[in-house]
């Protein structure tokens, strides 16, 4: 099936909002939505690699499950959100594409009880083209991470398993990155236990034990891959409590997104891991990962004529 | 001046949206723009009651200090801010209005660094008929509150004295209220210390002593009206750490909001206080506030020629 875009209007990405599709420029929130006047919203990111979604109905699966949690109910079923993910790649006519679902609360209306119970909640979803979170050169060399003196909201407060837009902690870890003259920042639990970054988990490889934080972040469906790939190449995937420590100590940092897959780490706070280079190890799963990904994977192919 | 809108088009509201105005149905927020998407963005709210904004200049002095602590630099000066909430106003044609001010990242445009710093930032705003978060039937029986068991998200994380629309813990405790047929949640900082609520912060009275707690909540402009109005009525103002066991055993407590002014609490965790009706000391606060301001204390008539 051919994937170029019937229709010019949604070169730039296709959206969904409350029913009805529209290019990508028209899609826009209320300013008095309490999805955005509350960031009471929750979403998911799905990719589309060469014509074939990863892993969609986990997605899906997740992003029903982050709705719930908040007491979200649209009026979409499962079926058809991934009929309406479909249809937003299909239209952008997109091979390879970053796709958001988002459920938001709404606000209830005048003369209504003033509480979030009280407002008729809806989805929203776009596709537009795929970019990574690290360019090319970032790949080659490796990124170069701090540790944040900025805390991690806690679990207590904001639930990190129901994707949110609570990125404030995160963005000021930006700045912090920016300012020591670093590319990402990481953050902790304030107690000295490593959590996650902006939109990104964390993995501490040493010797053959490849290791993710085990609470304080989100249950990352790329995360959940590359631990399911370690004994495709003989490592060890462990999820446990990281300490700073082992971090800074590890041999290889790597991250992985939805948007970027696996991305090398060659600098933490300064200390030059690998001769300042993508750890070997960093790099096999790498490799696997997108290997994988082209052989179709966990793949479900766009529905083209969906448009 | 009249303020009767002059266009019926505003009847609902009137906004301000990145150097144009117009009708507020038509302020709607780029699904693609991190003010929503990472929830990167401040905002203020100042109230106008009867032709007259309370303590405008405060609020724009706080909003640029909110603006600033999170690296948010948009165009318009804070002459122009107040010029354009004149004329937000002035156009809706409101006597009585609640009036916001947004400052939103943005987004980076693509080819540039994928990081806050290279976003452009814009000012949007909007004033919509008043409307209090407590209704006359509240006022007259007292609000019933509970102390949730969610966390207030810590200022180690994000400060809350830079308004945020961080408002995941705080929506959460409002359900935890419902679920306990309450009607307002108020949430601790995890050791035992009150903090905020929902768009409130919150006051313990006991003898002679009006208590609001010293850290964990937003400086609240009305907050502060009380603590300055406390002398005139032989009371004393006092910014202390709040035990939860002093909010629960003190002999009254209210809430302040712009949004609504100061509101009775009659009820916390079930215990009965007053009688189950509003206190004497919030009502003399409650009416020696309405007092002042109706007699026009640190009002700024609204221009309605700015229509």
């Amino acid at each position: 099936m051919d994937a170029t875009p019937t229709d010019t209007r949604y070169a730039a990405g296709a959206a969904y909002l409350d029913g009805a599709f529209m290019p990508i420029g028209e899609a826009k929130i209320p300013i008095t939505d309490w999805g955005y006047r509350r960031s009471d919203v929750t979403y998911d990111v799905v990719s589309v690699w060469e014509g074939l979604f990863f892993r969609l109905d986990e997605h899906v699966t997740r992003f029903r499950a982050s709705m719930e949690k908040l007491r979200l109910r649209p009026r979409e079923t499962d079926e058809e959100i991934k009929a309406i993910l479909h249809r937003c790649v299909a239209l952008a006519g997109l091979r390879s594409a970053y796709v958001a679902m988002d459920c938001l609360r709404g606000r209830p209306e005048r003369g209504k009880p003033y509480h979030p119970a009280f407002a008729r909640n809806y989805v929203a979803a776009f596709a537009i083209p795929w970019v990574s979170i690290v360019d090319e050169e970032m790949m080659q060399k490796g990124a170069h991470m701090i540790v944040a003196d900025t805390v991690r909201i806690p679990p207590e407060s904001v639930d990190p398993t129901a994707k949110n837009f609570h990125w404030g902690d995160l963005t000021r870890a930006q700045f912090e990155a920016r300012d020591r003259g670093a590319d990402f920042a990481i953050l902790t639990d304030g107690a000295g236990l490593v959590t996650e970054g902006a939109g990104f988990n964390v993995f501490a490889v040493t010797g053959k034990r490849v290791v993710s934080p085990h609470r304080g972040a989100l249950e990352g469906v790329t995360r959940l891959s590359v631990l399911e790939l370690c004994p495709e190449l003989g490592l060890e995937p462990v999820i446990e409590p990281m300490s700073v420590e082992a971090l800074r100590g590890a041999d290889e940092i790597f991250m992985t997104t939805t948007a970027g897959g696996v991305m090398p780490v060659s600098r933490i706070d300064g200390r030059i891991l690998c001769n300042d280079r993508p750890g070997p190890v960093t790099m096999k799963l790498h490799d696997l990962f997108w290997a994988k990904r082209r052989a179709g994977w966990l793949g479900t192919p766009v529905d083209y004529a969906a448009a």
